[in-house]
């Protein structure tokens, strides 16, 4: 990101003329180069305190100018400002027929924001000590050299085993299956869809979803296609029927705590959604990464569990339970998809990286991923329970929300005609952040949800945060309908 | 891979059919399942030390059973076998769209076998203590915790700047330029093929060229033109006739110590590629993996810092010189490549391990990359001295060789009519592997040449394997001899 400009409100240079001295000085001078995006208009007039109208005159004068040009759906990127040396190659058109996800908003400004923007646990929590300890087992095991030297595409080889024989022994991996080790569970979608993939292929995904797989798919050609997702998961009559008249390759489906929505697909649906998917030959991807984030209720049978053809494809990981930032998923599938997957990944980044296989194996083997898990489990107990709370408490009478049994999201609903993104500017004012809506949709934009990630904040912050959007929310709510009131009756004719 | 069977040679059943039976059990007890390939026929006669017909009989039988298949160029593969459960999904026909690579050669039964195979350090050389004092430095910082959570997908950002700051210092970088940490070069090559190629769009390779790099394009769906390299690195005439003639989208070219030739670019030569590269417009890609590697010689500057459009795109790794179990590497490119490019590396995978990129900057800040790296030129100066000496030695005298400067491979030229590919059977019956010219060949096969990697073995095991080596193809050329010796003259008439 660029530094945020110096704007003076009591200067009689008007602010957007000042934003757009700032943008043209770090154009000119390279710092922001050919090709470089612009943030955009609503993120960053919320970002500053601004009227967005504010920001786009400014935008206005920089594309008059011929410095940025603005792009339908990509935002605002500089074309202006030195040439290069030379005059060598046009990187903006190169480049343009790579169409990117969509960025994300802004971060928080301060530190003492609270964000409940990311889905991830909380630092706080994470048991250094023991993460600790098993680095030094790990660097004083024999074969410490050779967990640095080049390994193998589908994992490190005692990993790999321990994860296969576990899933064995919890009915998650049959004898026709097999396991590779993935840079968490994005690399594993992103290797189904190299392997499983043509240009135009129809996806089925839950709608609304998370970004990350929302976009992978689409960046990789394939055609989207969204079943909604209901507080009992994705709704399974409307996917008996998209099943029925399209034929989709994938179905990419979350039994556990869904993310954005935190719901969990009951056994019959589970069931049904086997059925349907077996009448149509779609080939089911069970995506769970929050399945052992259960704080409330029994644990149900999984798809791959359920599925009497051995053929679902359920991906795992450690990074939600411990350490994000050491990039260890994995994949159980039928063998021959697993040795497809194990080429691709060897184009891709040869293999996952080994020191940390290495160490999370530690991890789990010396039982300090089980003991961790518990103190996960009573925690995000602790947090579900106060962002439920507080949604009832602070939230307007009339939002929806989701009652998650597990994992780390749920999902607003705001009355009419609350718009979630409009209202992010003024949270991250107020140094609160979350995700809107239209980040997660497939096909049915919802302006008026948002999701609330939970699991990264203790429960005083949760209700400090949650008391400051309801207030924002309440508030709007009121301008609303005090407009309302005031709007002229239409005459009668 | 499948264990090896146990055959009879004094048996009364014939060996093809003892390999039949073994392989109809594997596939009837659905050991191997369908969809998995089988070894090619060359290398599995040479592991198991038979005839390559008595192995072509075996699979011929199996096919006409139909249990397995054959696809030209992909091997056999499993079709037979018990059935899944309930008649599910039928992978094999799913996955028939998706072509991977071609699969390596087997690797080295034993223990005590001399591998030329594989391009990588020697796992003896490791600097574990230094490595360990580096994790330590890193679990007592005070933003461990933090480097344990989610990163940037551009990656960590110390990282980051430091090598950005080098690379300015070493005039690797311009003000123009970014840099992304990326999960080695690998993958830095994967991410420029998603944001820069379309499908069918042509690249040029230089020829031969390792197995990674070209199955990395071909698997993208471009079009691959090779330019042949000389013992002076790739053939700058030829390159700019078919810059002339085709429009390619990239070049990939190593400046120095090519893999596998050995060989490096010469200064005017480099200056030419710029020069027609620039005529063009290709986007220039310099694969410098070895460069740190030198053991003779001045060092040359690189086609980044001779650059004068500023456009050409660097790739740089840790792996070579210290843990290629670690995997970072990292591209410098002008900004909004790298933007692109870290768009492209959030959908992959969402960031490399920032474990591993922690305790690599630590390594390198600390000084003790510099100290490994002073002892691995002192290491690779005595291996590359015993390379050169050996094949100097052993090999037939009209076989042809080329004399690297540095790095870890050089390329041999066995005389007529010798193929290294067959006698690779032979050469694994004796515990000594390398790797035939055929995996390198983009348009122009060799089969008369191969790829000695020494860098991972001791000037003894060096002298051993070429001794070994050189007795095969020195009896094999005498046989070869002998044989033409007693043909019958043709009649005159």
């Amino acid at each position: 990101m660029v530094t945020p400009p110096n704007l003076d409100s009591q200067s009689a240079v008007p602010l957007y003329r000042q934003l757009h001295s700032h943008f043209e000085r770090l154009i000119q001078s390279g710092q922001l180069a050919r090709g470089e995006r612009l943030p955009a208009t609503r993120e960053l007039a919320g970002m500053l305190g601004l009227n967005r109208t504010t920001v786009s005159a400014a935008y206005e004068l920089l594309e008059s100018e011929g410095l940025i040009a603005g792009h339908v759906g990509r935002g605002s990127f500089v074309i202006g400002g030195p040439a290069p040396a030379t005059g060598g190659i046009s990187w903006e058109s190169l480049l343009d027929r790579f169409v990117g996800p969509e960025a994300a908003p802004l971060s928080l400004p301060g530190k003492n924001g609270i964000s409940f923007a990311a889905s991830r646990p909380s630092e706080q929590l994470f048991p250094l000590d023991a993460l600790r300890a098993s680095c030094e087992e790990v660097m004083a095991q024999p074969d410490f050299a050779s967990i640095l030297q080049l390994g193998a595409s589908s994992g490190y080889e005692p990993l790999r085993r321990y994860l296969l024989e576990r899933a064995r022994s919890q009915d998650l991996a049959r004898p026709g299956d097999d396991l590779i080790v993935t840079s968490g569970c994005q690399q594993a979608l992103d290797l189904i869809a190299r392997v499983l993939l043509g240009p135009r292929d129809k996806v089925l995904l839950e709608d609304p979803v998370y970004p990350g797989l929302k976009n992978l798919f689409a960046v990789h050609g394939a055609e989207l296609l969204g079943v909604p997702v209901t507080a009992e998961g994705i709704d399974v009559e409307q996917l008996e029927r998209i099943l029925a008249g399209e034929r989709p390759r994938l179905l990419v489906a979350t039994s556990n705590f869904q993310n954005p929505t935190g719901a969990t697909l009951p056994l019959a649906a589970r069931q049904a959604l086997l059925r349907a998917a077996r009448r149509s030959g779609v080939v089911v991807v069970e995506n769970d990464l929050y399945g052992e984030l259960r704080y409330r209720g029994d644990p149900l049978p999984g798809l791959k569990q359920l599925d009497e053809s051995g053929d679902v494809v359920l991906l795992r990981s450690f990074s939600k339970i411990t350490f994000p930032g050491l990039r260890v998923g994995w994949v159980i599938a039928p063998k021959p998809l697993v040795a497809c997957l194990a080429q691709a990944k060897q184009l891709s980044d040869l293999h996952t990286d080994q020191f940390s296989q290495a160490v999370l194996l530690r991890f789990a083997e010396s039982g300090r991923l089980e003991e961790h898990r518990q103190r996960m489990l009573h925690n995000g107990s602790e947090r579900l329970a106060a962002v439920l709370a507080a949604c009832e408490r602070y939230l307007p009478p009339e939002a929806r929300f989701t009652r998650p049994q597990g994992g780390m999201n749920l999902w607003v609903r705001l009355p009419e005609p609350l718009d979630a993104g409009e209202l992010l500017a003024r949270a991250l004012r107020e140094q609160v952040a979350y995700l809107p809506g239209r980040y997660f949709a497939v096909s049915r934009p919802e302006p008026g949800s948002l999701r609330l990630s939970f699991a990264g904040l203790t429960p005083e912050e949760i209700r400090r945060g949650l008391s400051i959007l309801g207030g924002i929310f309440g508030e709007e709510l009121e301008r609303v309908r005090a407009n309302r009131a005031v709007e002229p009756a239409p005459a009668l004719v």
